[in-house]
């Protein structure tokens, strides 16, 4: 049922974090100044914290305390070109480049790597087809081919009969620009593409001479939950983006990898499009400094949060089920009989832990790593009295 | 089982004249001197006849001598302005304009009525979907949003389902632009989208504010076969694009038609996309004089080739019959105890009738006017007789 | 005085001939049934005859008895393989294609040359700058770098002070795409480019990988004043377009020759542009016949013409000086004594010799090949008479 | 000669802050922990302050901490509302939108204003035509005219005598679009466009329905030195751009005022060149905060800098002249007998005021708010005490 209507579901929910549309309200309302002041806050939604001003800028501070950085001018030295060099040896590629959203970052890579060449395939429910506002078409002039209308991925199988097809549905050949690969997919609750797949497109498209980006946003989320490293996932494609503020703390901010000749194209592009802006190091700083240590981080919160949702499903009336092939986000259900809506109030008014307001009883958990902020007995304890609390 | 695999169907049996692949070979040895040398040749494929070098400088000359007329310049003035005006009376159009291909024709239609707004909608099978080279993305920008996966036509249902699931499925609003429907449809054996179903997609695209191209290069021959005629079905569409060789005899040409404020924009676009040739008169004087009678000799063969082939079906191991919904292709079936080849052989070298060569003794009969060089009487005794032979 | 003021002077004596605002009455009028019916016409404007449909269609079908020739499908062989042959040994170059028009051809040639590099060097007054429409910039997304504000061509010096000093007038980068030159100038009199100056920009342009275009519309002009070898002029470029139309005798149509890789590109680009046209043989065949002795031809007229002027020189009342640095274009000043309208009157009417109306007893006298259509006597006994009349 | 060889000249004195070219060293040098650690430093070059990111957290830690500010999503709500708010006050325009770039408001500007029309016309020295590495041609599709090639502007008579040219140099017609001013003019030392020019401009592109956009990154500039309000300007023009960077102090940004229908169209074009960033608050902050003092610390600026120029002016061996018709910035003589490098260092690290490094004992000294870190006693005397140790 939940698959079936996935979309309208979400909407009720309120679950969806659609880019543009951000619930504000709510989302302000669970945070702002919170039921326990000074108490650190558990969130069971979004991929990562995304600080208010204060948070931010006491963040940053601390960052600069403990070690100087330099501006960058216009993107170049500083701390940007550090942040570069460490997505380098994190993704194993020879170069990495700071743009300012991951649209720009998603677009230019797929316009560099298919040249003159107009198809792109891309997953129908991918960011790039969906929620880019038609760039690769508008701006790019590209032709997106999507795949896998359901599920998702495509196979590799998917990939060569569809360009197979191509033959004998089309005459004319305007060419097989590159393929791009959502990695894990946010509107499939943030499902992954198997590494196997991963591996068969690949090895096929290098025979074909085919470039392959992935759009790997929150490519440490899929590296978390699979064990797989980023720079494991990253060996397959031509060019990685990895988003600077889904769970790396930064305002906003993306990095686009791949092999040099690729990325030196880049600054040209990046100025011609609009997006070269004199100063970066306020989300650079941030970003890196996450980066250190986000795969131990995203590791543990993983952990607790089996921990967590292994004892929720031994109380009474909770239900947490894993998203088969996803990521960090969990089914929660409630019985009937508790008052969801008093379940989420109590977690939250006493205890600092948000979650999504339920509908039919019924929300998504979504972890990150906020849940480190507690230890595992709170979480189970805050838990159960607000459970006996919402079942009276 | 045709259905599902007309198109490597049709390669086999050579039947497809898809453009840019014609069967050339084939072509000109069907045609080059016949067996009849002097006597009239009557086709079963093609829209109409394609004229051989000889044969149009003849009629040209013929044209000329009838009723002189004066050359263009740079589309401007002489017989094209005379046949653009005949094509506003034909349309009932404000105004039409000439350019050098159906595929410009296209693509400028839909770029003018779509403006700033990045989608447009239409048929999977159609020639702007499939035989235009991915030109509506890589050269105007466009997102073309295929409908009607199976079958020749969407109904306004699955149009207005399908703008309405982009609510739930994108965030960015790009706009619809416009909607483009081709009928007759070629990669659907010529059928037809039906009136009402056209009426329905006009009042609601009007109601929308949405824009409504009718890629009409063979409109005629729905003309011909639904008896609607050609400024009913352009009163419910803002452009209207006509093919001037597909059966007007022109080697080559297309018109638009359109309102003054949407045609006036073409010059200029078509001058920077390099389609302003200086003399345009040898195609507009050829498809002139054909336009003037086109209705009546359509009409004609219609009525002449229903009456053949219901002789036909009375023929022992003889099966004619009309595509659902289609225009002027008929499937032709012919008994296994026939040799089938001996029949083609036959009607080509004793009576100057092409037919297409048979796979597993069927193939497509596509009606045009040459069937009107020939009477009745000729051609069902052409067929008994050439049956005859290669029964035996 | 007529340098400095040129455009206006064309304008009001008729002369200009621009694309798009042809001056059709006047042309009409000089041509039409003439006063000599049936009887040869020498013609003193264009580059060369320019047939009605009559003598398009005589000549057509004299080309065809002499030698049959076949129709293309789409471009694709026929007489327009035969076209495309033929140029690729005029010019020398690989492979040799087929457009609609000029503007497509330096247009695309332009593109491809140019790849993802913005800046495309040109002359100021060239039809690439002037007569496009503003098509590079607005479809094919190049900027075009004018040089040569005055004078009808640009030296290499020139060239490498302009490329150099981008590096102080602008910081970022687009790249130097291209130098396109035209060779000879429609807007400067039709002078030339100095061989010389060809080969320093060309050696320059090599040697910092710089691809070199030629539009040469009217190169055979050129050539036949200069009496260097178009293939010579080709063998300093990359590519080069040259005109059907303008002494061809085609109704319209552009030859793009270059390098196999670079032509390999074009169909694919015609096609998304809509410059694939059905037939073009009723282009290609005119243009073919013309091309076989195209330089014989020009190379005579310009013989008979120096022997026509230098008599003109002798006779009192009339000058013509062939423009410095010019090809075809002859400037004839009439003694003020001379009433130069009856002049005019009087070669039209009683020689069938056809000049532009004068300004001022001033006009210009271009030469083609319709002067070989009389003998060298009758040309100077019709101008002798005729200025007899008119001096009385 | 200053004038002649500005460009070489500025160079050699590393006197350009080029966009990307940025002297970063000898600007890091100059700031860093100075040589009266904590006290304030006065900086007569850049526009504003450009704070590092020490002092950057710091001033926006105090500006949160006078009154809490929110947070924007995707540009939308928060203090980049009332960033937006403020500016429609500032410039009397019905509607603002912040954007990453001063490149990509200007273009997106053009391109709407100008729509499908072709040409806009520019001053040569302009931001647009010489520091936005072609994104109008490569991707706006525009054909920029640029005017003036030497001086700081184009006059009404020159705009319209180009205008009209056009008529006679070009056939095809493909639209003024836009019309671009820059005021002041970076790449002519920060000189002003007369009001009285601009009024004459306005009033013939109004009567043309020609739209007009002003490049006013540093427009508060010529506010304070020509007494002209913002608002006055900007009511001259369609739309507006004003950098965040410059002089308002945030690390990156721009703003675009206009109509609302114009700026309506723009959040979707934003998003399609990539330029749709999750958090913009570290910017919009900084600014605002700014912004609400600007003019009155600029006009405070510049009274100090004549109370000191005019000292300055009376102390032997030291010349300050005012740039005619100029902003901030002042031409630095200084005497042959003085060691200007001296004079340099002295300032530096006995009075942390920091001055350009002299060629040929000639600079330029750039005013900004920094001068109102210290009072003008301070100021001559420095100077005085600094010129006699360099004299000695």
């Amino acid at each position: 049922m939940l698959s079936l209507h996935r979309r309208n579901f979400l909407k009720l929910s309120g679950l969806t974090v659609l880019p543009g549309i951000m619930p504000a309200q709510f989302f302000q309302a669970a945070r702002s100044n919170g039921f326990l002041p000074g108490e650190p806050v558990v969130k069971f939604f979004y991929d990562g914290d995304i600080l208010d001003p204060a948070g931010y800028l006491t963040e940053l501070q601390k960052i600069l305390d403990r070690a100087a950085f330099k501006q960058d001018y216009y993107g170049q030295g500083g701390v940007v070109a550090a942040l570069e060099k460490k997505f380098e040896e994190v993704t194993g590629k020879e170069k990495a480049i700071f743009m300012p959203s991951g649209t720009m970052a998603n677009q230019l890579a797929i316009a560099v790597l298919s040249a003159e060449k107009t198809k792109v395939f891309v997953q129908d429910n991918s960011h790039v087809y969906r929620d880019e506002a038609d760039a690769a078409q508008s701006v790019f002039q590209k032709r997106l081919m999507p795949l896998a209308k359901t599920g998702a991925y495509f196979t590799a199988d998917q990939l060569q009969k569809a360009v197979a097809a191509l033959d004998s549905e089309e005459v004319f050949k305007s060419g097989i620009g590159a393929v791009s690969i959502e990695n894990p997919v946010r509107r499939a609750d943030g499902k992954m593409v198997p590494l196997e797949e991963i591996k068969a497109i690949s090895a096929w498209c290098r025979s074909q001479d085919i470039s392959l980006h992935l759009d790997g946003a929150r490519i440490h989320m899929a590296a978390a939950w699979s064990g797989i490293p980023v720079k494991e996932y990253a060996s397959h494609f031509d060019t990685v983006y990895i988003s600077l503020y889904k769970y790396l703390g930064a305002s906003a901010g993306a990095i686009l990898c791949g092999d040099k000749k690729v990325i030196d194209k880049m600054p040209h592009l990046i100025k011609i499009h609009g997006g070269n802006m004199f100063g970066n190091w306020l989300n650079a700083a941030m970003a890196l400094d996450r980066l250190n240590n986000i795969d131990e981080r995203l590791g543990q919160a993983k952990q607790r949060a089996e921990i967590l949702f292994a004892a929720l499903n031994k109380m009474t009336g909770l239900t947490v089920s894993h998203i088969p092939g996803g990521t960090n986000i969990y089914l929660f259900s409630i019985a009937r009989e508790v008052d969801a809506r008093k379940l989420q109030q109590e977690l939250n008014t006493r205890y600092n832990i948000r979650i999504a307001p339920p509908a039919n009883n019924q929300l998504r958990l979504t972890v990150n790593d906020t849940i480190l902020l507690r230890d595992t007995t709170y979480l189970v304890e805050a838990f159960r009295s607000s459970l006996r609390h919402a079942s009276s």
